[in-house]
């Protein structure tokens, strides 16, 4: 990464330059006063810096991120240049930079497993809604949308800081790692419908991508389920099925 | 909307001219072999022509939708200008013209009424589990996204033209037209959690919309629902909450 000096009275401040998002880049940005806020308190330990444009000044939020920059030693730098040039919309007067975490999951938890999601919007609003339901490990089988790009950060409004995501090549490495989760793959022509399906924990809630669902060997791992729904629609949107069967997991 | 003619060794075609498409228009496009089936199935009585280019002479769907066409005396017509020119993406090989529906609400079906939403995506996921969940009878309270825009047509994929809609301009017009419904003001501070709410037919269930949900004054209208989730989100998506809702209003 490039760095700029620039020489001031007090003496020499180092400004990184940051570029446009890459997947291949270590680091990511997320955009907005939520999105930093979630950052700066679930995951300060990530957050690189934060950049700010002068009219964030308008915000309530600004003093608080400054605080929070304050505690955990995190660089709180006014850079109207690189928001005009990197922030998503006109209306974006904040961004913070994190270095993507390595957050692997836990056996004892319950995990939601995606197997190639391709839209991040849905993968951003899947996140927040599993955070909603407390279900905070959650398996991508690749391929799969990245989901440290700042469209899927924002679309998760920052739920990503609170969850423990971590990508396997193949739904067997995935597997193998936790062969005694209770598997419970959703399919269109699942075998019990989701309302008289027990979860036994842990689980596992397997989802296939949203154009093709899962392939049908998959309904071998352990008990099918389906969301039942009227023959009017070929199958309902990822995001609303997941947060479907979220919701009803965990109440039973 | 201009007309050109083209003369030709049999006759003179008359070949009506395609403008970006514009609220204000009386008629709207669905873009895609699956949205066109839909509007061609469900409302062949709107449809005033289906545009297709070359390319489309790939797809299996090609036949079934000219037949539909034949059978309700709908131009069917090479149009690779057309499509070249309004087509969202350089993958769709097709669209259907259609005349906006006038579509109203029946008093003796559940309702789904949305509250100012802003979203054009979200209306289209939207439409598409409604009509999935057997809820086709939806309000619009403006100021509302235009759910005729073929961005929200193609999210719905063409469930819309399954759907009963109509707006209103204020939630009080709505309300004074179905003054008997049952309503169920869905708010993050609601009387009753979901799971232990009967909904009582005919009911309307009511959203606000995406950032601010519904004011206050809302649970005074009936029983007001909350979808219980952690403190860890602010809110569930609106197309999230309205996926829940409607799954398991529709079970009970």
């Amino acid at each position: 990464m490039p760095i700029s000096t620039r020489a001031s009275f007090w003496g020499i401040i180092i400004i990184m330059t940051y570029k446009k998002y890459s997947p291949q880049d270590t680091h990511s940005y997320a955009f907005g006063f939520f999105p930093s806020l979630e950052a700066l308190t679930h995951a300060p330990q990530h957050c690189r810096a934060v950049l700010y444009e002068s009219r964030a000044h308008k915000s309530d939020a600004l003093p608080k991120i400054q605080t929070l920059c304050e505690v955990h030693h995190i660089p709180f730098i006014q850079d109207d240049k690189t928001l005009a040039k990197l922030a998503p919309s006109e209306n974006t007067f904040i961004m913070t930079v994190f270095d993507k975490p390595n957050t692997p999951l836990l056996a004892n938890e319950n995990h939601l497993v995606l197997v190639s999601p391709s839209d991040m919007g849905n993968l951003g609003t899947i996140f927040r809604t599993a955070l909603g339901f407390g279900i905070s490990h959650i398996a991508l089988i690749q391929p799969c949308a990245d989901y440290h790009d700042p469209r899927a950060v924002r679309a998760s409004m920052g739920a990503l800081f609170s969850l423990n995501i971590t990508k396997y090549p193949t739904f067997e490495a995935y597997r193998a790692q936790f062969p005694h989760h209770h598997a419970y793959p959703l399919m269109t022509d699942g075998a019990k419908p989701l309302d008289t399906t027990p979860f036994i924990p842990p689980y596992s809630l397997i989802f296939g991508n949203e154009s093709a669902g899962l392939p049908p060997h998959f309904a071998q791992l352990g008990q099918s389920v389906v969301i039942p729904h009227s023959h009017a629609i070929d199958s309902l949107n990822l995001a609303i099925a997941v947060g479907i069967v979220l919701y009803t997991a965990t109440r039973t």
